[in-house]
């Protein structure tokens, strides 16, 4: 991207980042912020909160005046303002809802800012040339821009050197799903963390509070991690699928994915060889 | 403990969480923070911020002007002031002491009041008599008197009364341990957190927060739990040991434990049936 393109969709992700988190804030911790209001393009239920976030995304991308395609969680995707769209956003809303409902001090919203190559062709994760995401309750965001390296909070982040599974903070999702794969790995590392919002919890690895995140249950939605994958990346970190084979998928509602994300590569070879085959 | 013994207890804790939450705020985040400075009583290193917030509670249990014996992670057993002291305070000075060091927001300070009974006898949690817990990183704060019920923020809170595993959320530590007895639950259940701020989460059990936690690797300290387990028994909820038999701990710095808080009976009983004998 161009500088003024990134400057102009910088400020547009931001705006969005502002508008969601105005609108989401009164539900935060309340009962019927978890009520489920429909069914989500997805094919997962969609809570009141969900709704009313991306909603608001939706509004604020309307009032934009430029062709683009947005892709959510809740809507699938849809096309905004007239004329052919360079430009897609995939956004989730609101990464961590049961947290939100809960108020668990862990939730937000994921924005990643995709551009359709000149050549054409589907639209994958690595298409994406901006990722933002940003902690709520805490007011923390990550940023990156491809080739620019990764900021929290507007200072440049690195990820972990770490090597030593046994000396590792790792986030690693196990629940409903066969644990047998992950059992040595859970047995082996200093500290475990599951928070509950998975876009966050990628970019703890871009700045070093985690060593490496693994959700290898395979359905995990891409949108959920567009971003969070770009600012990894940046950072110094490596993102692959739950084989340590590249992570590329298609930029859509639909497709389900296993992501390890690692502060290096040697740490990532290290989680492979504890992991073994699929 | 009579009215005016509460009042005066109480205040003392206040002072103790706010002096304690004063000078560990600018090491949150900090590398230096996760330093270890010494071996603590308990047998573990002891980190800068972990010392920096015992010494803190000293120094404002010193000014109380009453015998009273402080029983922390760090220090073990002091007897503060002359005479005989029929009360305990049995005090982690930073729950979640990674999370602080990382900035992961789940960390903060467990205190628990305990009275000698006129028989003597030995300490166990059955004397624990008031209980205050809170995240420093959210202000969030539980209490409890016993008999009185528990509040967060000042507001009566209750358990759940939720039954169904297939739907609960629960927190569940189950990492450099054998996860065979607790592979089943964690299949199950709808979420699973782990948090890794251990009093946080007992108390998250007291506000319906989580269904239930359970730590049942057997290496839990009594002073980490001493305040979270009166606060989820006056919210209504129900707390065991591992093996789901009367939890009744030593108030002291060695004895490990494990610990099953459920927001009620019938939830408690779902889990024992999943996890099994010992």
């Amino acid at each position: 991207m161009e500088n003024d393109e990134i400057k102009f969709w910088s400020k547009v992700s931001h705006r969005i980042i502002e508008e969601a988190q105005e609108v989401i804030s009164p539900l935060v911790g309340q009962r019927k912020a978890g009520e489920i209001v429909k069914m989500g393009a997805d094919g997962t239920p969609t809570k009141l909160i969900d709704q009313v976030a991306e909603e608001r995304v939706i509004e604020v991308l309307e009032g934009v005046g430029k062709p683009l395609t947005l892709i959510s969680e809740e809507i699938g995707q849809l096309k905004i303002d007239e004329g052919p769209s360079e430009v897609f956003l995939v956004i989730d809303p609101l990464d961590g809802t049961s947290n939100a409902v809960k108020n668990i001090p862990v939730y937000g919203i994921s924005v990643a800012v995709a551009k359709k190559p000149d050549s054409g062709g589907s639209m994958t994760t690595d298409q994406v040339e901006m990722g933002f995401v940003k902690n709520f309750a805490t007011g923390d965001i990550y940023t990156a821009s491809r080739g620019q390296g990764a900021d929290l909070n507007g200072k440049k982040i690195s990820s972990s050197l770490k090597n030593d599974l046994t000396t590792a903070s790792i986030g690693a999702y196990i629940h409903r799903a066969h644990i047998g794969r992950m059992e040595k790995l859970c047995k082996m590392v200093r500290r475990m963390r599951i928070m509950g919002a998975v876009a966050i919890e990628v970019c703890y690895v871009a700045d070093g509070t985690y060593d490496a995140f693994l959700d290898v249950r395979g359905n995990l939605r891409i949108v959920d991690v567009s971003a969070a994958k770009l600012i990894v990346e940046e950072a110094g970190g490596v993102v692959t699928d739950g084989n340590c084979q590249a992570f590329r998928g298609n930029l859509d509602v639909v497709d389900r994915t296993s992501i390890i994300a690692s502060g290096n590569k040697n740490i990532q070879q290290e989680i492979m060889n504890i992991l073994g085959g699929i």
